[in-house]
């Protein structure tokens, strides 16, 4: 033959969900864990939360510098999300595909369907918790409003729907972060023994 | 919502792949860890191999035993392999996915090919090897004549473009089975989390 080896291409994975679903967690555990994948930073215009880092858990910019990067195309996607700006910054996406490393990176989910449609090969899976968990994390925060989280809650239960445009789905349940942890690795495990490779073009 | 409860259907899963690859010694392993799968017994009428016990690895029957089976229309599908007969009773695989149970069964490459249109939803595996490691562990074997090794690789060469077939592929190196189990284990995992569920219709 000689026989097969297998060749797995670099994947683009997005952890997308609900506001309040766990997708920060779950990412700073993976990270915890030592994955060896690129871990995107994004860049945010919305105010730092205790214990968050600049440049570590995204970069905290302000709007004119954000609007900037925009006019710059330096964006892979951006959004306007309950009022705050969040985009990927593209240069960092291609410099880690490029040295062969798989990239993840957590997206809102409106951020999750632009990516579909620009990198189709992309693998998204969507986070879900139920409601009250849901409801009890975004409350834990102690950063939103009655108003925001009626609103939250509101906008999660209509994101829920979009479900149908993911490729996995994972339930993030309380207290059981590393069996999210572990579906997802083994959903990239899986994803890299498929015979038809995804081919992640920027 | 209440928000989504994930009721993943049983999966149909084949592991195939050319004659000593390791498809045995990958179910057994995964039976001594316990995986909570039926595990399908294959009828045969090649003869025992030292170790093998009738109903638990195989079950051992005559030539007209099995072609009664297949007049019958007892068997999920059959085939003549190296001038030996196996078939998957079908009572067996129905009774275990109408109890919700994940099943997992052991092929030859051209009977995976009969459960790829048989039941299009099944999820395929196919486990290859280095030539070299091939031919090692078929002489491990001391059933093999030359001639019919000879033949056994040539037909590995050919079962090797037949991977584009399959949905997964997994490398099961010598000394590593451990690895090999994990993988499968892993693409069990990722397909229970598929947003678009698979649906085995027998």
């Amino acid at each position: 033959m000689d026989f097969y080896e297998h060749a797995s291409q670099p994947l683009l994975v997005v952890i997308s969900g609900p506001s309040g679903v766990g997708k920060d967690a779950t990412l700073s555990r993976m990270k915890e864990m030592g994955y060896p994948f690129h871990f995107v930073v994004t860049a945010t215009t919305r105010p730092k939360r205790p214990g968050e880092v600049h440049g570590r858990d995204y970069f905290f910019v302000s709007v004119d510098e954000f609007v900037a990067m925009i006019e710059k195309d330096e964006l892979l996607e951006h959004a306007l999300v309950y009022d705050e700006y969040k985009g990927i910054p593209k240069s960092q996406v291609r410099q880690a595909l490029a040295s062969g490393k798989d990239v993840i990176m957590r997206l809102d989910v409106q951020g999750a369907a632009t990516i579909r449609k620009l990198v189709p090969d992309a693998v998204l899976i969507f986070l879900v918790a139920s409601e009250k968990e849901l409801l009890g994390r975004l409350q834990a925060r102690k950063t939103e409003s009655p108003a925001s989280l009626t609103k939250r809650i509101a906008t999660a239960r209509q994101e829920m729907t979009r479900m149908v445009d993911f490729d996995y789905v994972v339930v993030n349940r309380d207290h059981h972060l590393d069996d999210t942890v572990r579906q997802i690795a083994a959903i990239i495990t899986a994803e890299k023994c498929r015979v038809e490779q995804r081919r992640i073009v920027l």
